[in-house]
Parts: C-alpha cells; sequence; structure tokens
C-alpha cells in the first residue's frame, strides 16, 4: 500500500504499467466468491458474487447506449434502498436476448436470494430476509447469444458455499479475474482517505476491453468502500468523477450496451454523518475516488484490444470544457493518428487533421502542439528548432503525450487511448480464420 | 458509352469494381494537361491543369474541417464570375504551409495567368485576358511540408505547351492518374442527359483515399459538363447532391482539411436558359449529375486504404433524414463492425451495438437487420429461421450490405464505406519501418 501508484501508468514499459498491482487487503462487509460455471467450456472463473451481509448503500451509471442490455434493465428496475449481492457472469452480454433474457435473471435472484436468506439464518445474529430486488447483476460479451440460465443456477449452491467474508489480495484478484473477457491482464486499484479523521478504505476492480467471441469491448468497473455515505451523495460522487475518468478514455469509438460503474458503501467505518456530496470533510474522499476511478480506466485503456501504446491527449486553453474534450476525442479517436503512434510516426499534420475535424473554432495563429516535451506547432508554425530525429525517437517510447494548446481561453480535458495496430484487427476480425 | 454501369459497384469481384471505366471522350471547352514536377522524386504526373479556353461558369464544396489548406484559402478568396483553370498538385496538401504556402499560389497563379493571356494570343479570334484571380487550385498529400513552389513553377511552360484542346480516354485516364496519392486505380465517370432536348454530357475525375507520405486521405473530385448553366444553379445542384453522394462515403471516419468537390459548365451546348435550380428542364441533368458523383464516390470507398469489401449501409424507417444518417455512419465508422466484416464473421452483435451508440431513440422490438436478403433480426428478435452458415456464405462476398428497419417511420438513408483490415494499419502505420 506504500508504493506510489500516481505515475506507474506512464511507466516506459507495457508490462510494468499492466502488472504491477497494489495491495487490495479487507474491507468490512464485503464479501467475494467466484466460480467456473462453465461459460467458456473451460475451467476459467466467469462467475463472480460480491455478497454484502449487512447490505450496501450503493450508486451506478450505466452506458448511454438507446440499446441496453437485459441485466441492466433489471438494475434499472429495482428501487431497494440497499443491495446485498452483486452477480457478474462474463462470456455473455444478456443483450437482444429479449424476454429470455430479463426472465432468467428474475429466476436467478430469485434462487439466490432464497439461498442468501439461508444463509443469513445460520451465519448472522440478527439473520435479515433478502428480497430479490435487492440483488443486481453486470453481464458482459457476446451479444445475442440465449443467456445461460441453467449453467448459472448450477453452481449458485457452490458459489454461495464458498462466500469468503475475509478478503485478501488473492481474493480480489480471482474476482477481477473472473470478470474478464480477452482482457490480459486483472485491473485493480485502491486509495486510503480519511472522513472526519477515520480511515477509509476504497477498492475498486474493472474489466475492459477485450472479448472472446468477437464482440464489442465492454467496460465494467466495481467500487468498494467502508465509508458510510447515502445512495444520493454516491450517485452524486460517482457522476461527478465519472467524466474524468471512464468517461475520458476510449479503445475503438464503440459504445458498449452493457457499461456499468458501480460503487458500494458498507458503512462499517463510524465518521461523522454525511447529507450532501458538498460537505468539506468528503472533499478527500472525493479526491481519492477519482485517484481510484482513473487508475482503473487508465488500466482498461493500457489493455485495450492490441494496444501497443498508451497515448494521453491533453486538450488545454479552450473557451469550455466541452471544446475541448470534443478536440481530445477527435484526436484520441481517429484511425490516422492511431495508426500514426502505432508507426512510432510524428505524423503531426494528422494532428491538425483532427483537430481541424472535431468542429470547434481555432484561431489557427495561435495553435501549438507538443510530443511529450517537444515542441512541434507553436503559434500555428512548425517550430523552426524541429528536429525529426529528436521527436522520432521520442515517438519509440510505450506512452506518448499529445499536448495541444488552442489558447482561446482556460478551459482543459484529458483524453486516454491507445494505438491502433494489426493486433486489433486480428483479435477483432481474424477470429474465424 | 453504352455499358450500364449502374450496378457495377456491387459487383461481386474487386478487380471488376475498381477496373471498368467508361468511355469519357471530349467535351467542348474543356482542356487538360498533366506533367511531372518531380513532387514524388519519380517520372509520375502529379500536376494536372484544366484549361477552360472560353472560361466556364462554376461551382464548389470545400471541406467542414475548422483546419482548411491554403489553396481552399485562396479559392475562397477568389469571387470571379467565370474561371479559366484549374491547377491540382499530388504529394504536398498546402496545408499548415502558412503565409509561404498562400503566397505561392498568389506567384503560381500569376504566372499562369500571363502564360496563359500569351496562349489566348496565339490560339484564339478574341483573346482574352486572363486574371490571376480566375486560376483555382486543388492541393493533395502530406501537411505541413514547404510548399514546392520552385518545381512547379518551372513546369509551367512545359505544362501549357502541352495543353490538348481534344480530349479522349486516355486523356481523362492521364488527368485521372495524374491527381492520384495512393490510390491503386484512377477514378472516372459519366453520364449523359439532355435539358430542353439538347444532349448533355457530364464527365467527372475523383481521388481518394491515400497517401504516399502518411497522411490523411482526401477526396477531390472534379465534374466537367458542356451544359450552360449560371453559377448560382451549379452551386444548388453540387449542394443537394453531394449529400446522398460524397457525403455519403467514409472510409476511415477523418475529415480532411483538403477536401473539394467541383463542378465546371463550359456553355458549349445549346439549350434554352435556365434560371433556377427548380427548372423542369433540368430534372434530368439533376439525376445525371448526382449518378456521376455517386459512381466517383463509390470509387473512391472501393478503392480505400486497405479495403477489401465493398460495403452498404441502407438504413429504412427512420422519422427523420438526419437520424438515418447518424445511425447509417454509427455504423459504416465502427471499427468492430468493420474489422467482422473484414473477418468475413457475421457478427450482427456489433450491428445493434452500433445502432444504439448513435445515440437515436428506436423502438427495440421494431428493429430489423438483414445481410444482403437474408433477415437475421426481425421485430427486434433473432430470426427464428437464421442460419449461420448461410449468412456465413454471404458474408465472402467482396460487396455487403447491411439493411436496417427501424420501423418508425420513413425516411432512409444510404452510406457506403469499406471494412478495416490490417493492410490499412499497413499503409497509415508501418510507413517507417
Amino acid at each position: 500500500m506504500g508504493i506510489n501508484f500516481t505515475n506507474f501508468l506512464s511507466s516506459k514499459s507495457k508490462s510494468k504499467r499492466l502488472n504491477e498491482f497494489q495491495d487490495l487487503d479487507h474491507i468490512d462487509g464485503v464479501a467475494i466468491s467466484t466460480i467456473s460455471a462453465d461459460l467458456y467450456n473451460s475451467s476459467r472463473d466467469d462467475l463472480v458474487m460480491f455478497y454484502f451481509r449487512d447490505g450496501v448503500n450503493y450508486a451506478s451509471v450505466y452506458t448511454q447506449s438507446k440499446i441496453i442490455s437485459e441485466n441492466i434493465k433489471w438494475n434499472l428496475n429495482q428501487k431497494a434502498k440497499k443491495i446485498f449481492s452483486l452477480i457478474v457472469n462474463t462470456r455473455n452480454a444478456n443483450c437482444f436476448t429479449g424476454k429470455q433474457g430479463y426472465k432468467s435473471l428474475e429466476k436467478i435472484a430469485e434462487i439466490i436470494s432464497l439461498k442468501l436468506t439461508q444463509k443469513q439464518k445460520e451465519d448472522e445474529d440478527q439473520p435479515k430476509k433478502i428480497n430479490s430486488k435487492e440483488i443486481i447483476f453486470g453481464c458482459t460479451g457476446t451479444i445475442g447469444e440465449i443467456f445461460p440460465e441453467e449453467k448459472i443456477i448450477n453452481k449458485i449452491p457452490e458459489l454461495i458455499e464458498k462466500i469468503k467474508y475475509t478478503q485478501n489480495k488473492y481474493i480480489w484478484m480471482k474476482s477481477a479475474l473472473g470478470i474478464m473477457t480477452t482482457d490480459t491482464q486483472p485491473k485493480m486499484a485502491m486509495e486510503e482517505c480519511s472522513i472526519g479523521g477515520s480511515d477509509i478504505k476504497i477498492f475498486g476492480v474493472a474489466k475492459g476491453s477485450g472479448m472472446i467471441q468477437p464482440d464489442m469491448a465492454t467496460t465494467l468497473a466495481y467500487i468498494f468502500t467502508d465509508a458510510d455515505l447515502p445512495n444520493d451523495v454516491l450517485k452524486k460522487l460517482l457522476k461527478k468523477n465519472i467524466s474524468n475518468t471512464f468517461n475520458a478514455v476510449t479503445c475503438d469509438s464503440d459504445t458498449s450496451t452493457n457499461d456499468m460503474v458501480s460503487i458500494f458503501s458498507t458503512g462499517k467505518s463510524k465518521h461523522p454523518k454525511i447529507k450532501n456530496a458538498n460537505d468539506e470533510k468528503i472533499k478527500n474522499f472525493d479526491f481519492a475516488l477519482n485517484k481510484v476511478l482513473l487508475n482503473l480506466a487508465k488500466r482498461v485503456v493500457a489493455d485495450g484490444e492490441g494496444a501497443s501504446k498508451f497515448i494521453t491527449v491533453n486538450i488545454q486553453g479552450c473557451k469550455n470544457e466541452d471544446d475541448a474534450k470534443k478536440i481530445a476525442f477527435s484526436i484520441a479517436n481517429s484511425p490516422l493518428v492511431k495508426t500514426a503512434i502505432s508507426g512510432e510516426d510524428a505524423n503531426w499534420g494528422r494532428v491538425v487533421m483532427a483537430i481541424g475535424k472535431a468542429g470547434v473554432q481555432i484561431k489557427h495563429e495561435k495553435l501549438s502542439i507538443k510530443f511529450g516535451e517537444i515542441s512541434v506547432v507553436s503559434n500555428g508554425k512548425l517550430n523552426s528548432n524541429y528536429k525529426e530525429d529528436e521527436v522520432s525517437e521520442y515517438m519509440k517510447s510505450d506512452s506518448i503525450d499529445i499536448n495541444v494548446d488552442i489558447s482561446c481561453g482556460s478551459k482543459s480535458f484529458k483524453a486516454y487511448t491507445m494505438d491502433l495496430t494489426k493486433k486489433y484487427i486480428e483479435i477483432n476480425g481474424d477470429y474465424r480464420s
């Protein structure tokens, strides 16, 4: 927990970026269980249960797609004040599965709620009756395939038997591995902070962006904290901190039907009561939550399909943040910029093109572009000291910063992406060959 | 001229799609000259002059990028009623070349206007004085390199000497070849029509989407007709017919700083005077112009960088055309849809994803998707007769139609694109290796 992870994602070594993990240990009120339901026809874990024995406050943000998966419909329909479990399966997105997909979730939630109610009777001093509405789902995988209801139901007894009330690094790693699709590495992050003098932990796991059967990259991220925060405060903090973390990353510009980021607050840490999201006492928590979300979001990009480089696009000097965001994503999603970077080519002309097509009015003569710290364009002209060799050397790094200053205002936005490689085409196109 | 080209672009054979040409012959009032100005350090033609000895009415549409090339700035600044020449160079986009790039054009236009005025004295009964403002430019190639003013100026005398007042298929082919960058084939198209009983020709040449030094795909298209139409009518017809032709194609979603489509009307055909774009007498011309533009636009996509398949995305049943266009481009620009098609994978789930992310409200239960004539999804459900084998066989075609019916209205839009292949990455990323 002592490692400073602030800058590790800009590490020059890709393996370093992906393989360094913080030591997630225990959060009171969280329990984890993972199992293989044989969804991949292999023995890998593909079904993960997060069980909250005392219930948790929670908040979620979901994909903005106009076509959403059945599990997201289910989650939106439940209005429980506290929830007792999050169940995540991979391999099947439960999207475009129609009534069958939704009914399967109803059935699974019903069975799990009965089994967990029974477990409450066995384990708790004051057992609670758990309702199926107090269970939410995360699904990721192929769209349009029949949801594997039976396979999942068959494994519920064993999944519940395996629940561990105490977590350690190993069990968090298992949960992060269990929600992966074609991710090459699990994604975990943590921060510690305080609320009104009490120590607080914030842990998170995420997946993305991968596929096994060719399908879209889906991002799921789950944040766990022992803080005691009401649902509306969690919702506000999550929404606010998503904008410059998960909503600032792009792998390939495609938006999933299943994207889901949730935060669960066990309330086990005793700190002064927090009633609203602007309370000064949670400034520190707010900041730490942003760090956990950003850390996970960066890990998603760094492990993007076929990625060989981690790219930070930093736009400054705009009239408003919206303009800065448009330009940042125009660059981050440009196939020509992304292929140039995969080819280690300092093709700044393509950055100019991507700025131009963003649709934001800019003043040509004020534009500046840097690759890392190397000035390429300043005041709308190619820098007179520009040395192609120097920039070419920089382009060999695993981590590339594109810094653009529009010089028309004070607002900025930072987007994170990856390069576009043959490996991406291979993963997504050559599946059948 | 007798060949029916209407459906040739949906031909299963890629070589057939690209290699079949119509027989463009002569249009009175147009003259063509091509030369190598050694811009590529090779002997290939890279400088093309279209000379209109009696001047022509004209109209142009340009890129919507907020960063535009110096030649587009030049063209926008000239307000001549008629123009006498269009000069097109490849290899250098004359974009982000600043004052030097613009001044070079001033100088070149000045020299050409003097030389052409001299040629008028030699060749014409009633010689005209040609002003530098009556010359416009098309440029395509790398952004940000110094514009090769000297190389071009050195070749002007020879370029003018080589002017041919009579054209044939060969000289049109030379002009189409002379404006290419990494295009693998020249792009030419023609239609014949009539205005008030007079026969009219519409010829066109285009380039895109290629690069030699890694740079963006730039589309240039030039249309020539012997019709006698005023500038405002030409402008209206061009704008109207661009929307479902050149503005309906996408190779890789990147917008050039240099895109330019122009129409030139020599007025050599004597037909009833046309004063406005709604005149019934030009319905036939309007239709033929659309066919020429669509033919050229399809050729640009069929020859897109690394393309192995030609894809038509046909969206029907929307409330308005704008919605249909949003969905069409969301599918046509999705890297996951495009890689699936390059991998010949009938991954309809990705089509669903791309429909969802388009931001248009749709009714899930009314959605239908066909690959070609094969129904995959109908009324929001996987078709009960769906046979993966049958669709897989279809996906082997060189030309793939994705037909989507939203069933919420009567408006439609058709977009044209290509698949995303390793070859695209190679062309745009591996340049230096």
